[in-house]
């Protein structure tokens, strides 16, 4: 699987949020970053370009911070020019299958966006506009994934936001824990091709069997639990 | 009251219904209009002009034709420079206690705009960034006025719509007879006051006479009612 990840943000060298998780997948291959405004600092679209990108992906992701309540004016603009009658909609839905997600970085703390709230809605109702466009072009709609106040972390939550969000680019769209330790299974043996210390590898290598063996067990349990139905 | 028309269209001279609206109000005093991609051809926005704009009208209206279920970018644009911290927010709520609506153009059946409809979700669902907005700022937040398929109106049909146009610019933000009453008699005595034919003045007058007259009846009926509680 492919993740074009579509980043739109005016001044990203100045968001810390946006540096820390862009340096982390830097490397990969299996997402492509896509920054809209260092791509086009004019602010002219290369509708084709575009258009080739979305179709060599099988998940498109849109990062953004929500300004407004909705995405910085590029994004908009590149919505507008790239998703045209008869490529995203009409005749041909080009789309259509592929995966769509969201990664928002919100300056307000999560309890304010309900009922109540400052805020007043929820970040699923606020991005109703995104769902119906997935909806539109035939995309399956993933859950968003909402950065709240990412400037007050501590270390530990940064790390653990961080790995929700390398999940959301490349895990299955299955929150299920068999789908989330293949996951993990499929990282650890990634880090053991790539990491040259020998006591690294070592370490991820016995934590991949243990993954392994834990799997083994439940599966086990499970048919075990299914005779006894 | 003063109200504020910002316009965002990015061909507004090939938009027929832009067209129809905006020449029908265009010389009316109570109303400012201001097509933000006209004013601003570069993309530029003069954040201290636009404020100034906003401190001296009433009401704000945003007409927009809807692009995957929100405005144009040069409106998103402009909220994001505009509407800044210390000014519609924080520090300062300068906008605090006006009026804000939408006017909308939209190309799809209104039938579509609701669960099970290919739409998926209501106006007033995919609006919520702008209901949000309102409330940040302290903006009451008006009815919106979404135009459907204004291309396949007959001639009936758009005079009706522009009379619900007019309203949504000009008319107090409240739908009772009484308000729609008072409403419709200014304009007449607009009418009457700018005519220079001497039969159609005379036919203005006598539909102001009348109005008022079955006002003051409508009002004698209400005290007879309230006394017989």
């Amino acid at each position: 699987m492919r993740t074009l990840l579509i980043v739109s943000h005016p001044d990203i060298l100045e968001s810390r949020s946006q540096q820390y998780f862009l340096t982390s997948i830097q490397d990969s291959e299996a997402v492509t970053i896509h920054h809209l405004e260092g791509q086009y600092p004019d602010g002219k679209i290369d509708v084709e370009k575009e258009q080739a990108l979305l179709w060599q992906h099988d998940r498109v992701i849109f990062q953004f911070p929500l300004y407004w309540y909705s995405s910085p004016p590029l994004l908009k603009y590149w919505q507008d020019m790239v998703l045209e009658d008869g490529f995203a909609y009409g005749n041909k839905h080009v789309l259509a299958g592929k995966e769509f997600g969201l990664v928002i970085m919100i300056g307000v703390p999560r309890k304010e966006y309900q009922a109540g709230g400052n805020e007043l809605f929820s970040i699923s109702e606020l991005t109703k506009p995104y769902q119906a466009m997935a909806n539109k072009v035939g995309m399956t709609y993933m859950k968003p994934l909402p950065i709240f106040q990412f400037a007050y972390m501590d270390d530990d939550q940064k790390m653990d936001i961080l790995t929700e969000y390398w999940q959301k680019l490349t895990m299955a769209n299955d929150d299920s824990l068999q789908a989330r330790e293949t996951w993990m299974i499929e990282q650890l043996r990634n880090a053991f091709l790539t990491n040259e210390n020998a006591a690294a590898t070592d370490t991820i290598g016995f934590a991949i069997d243990h993954m392994q063996e834990q799997r083994e067990n439940m599966d086990q349990l499970k048919m075990v639990l299914d005779d006894m139905n």
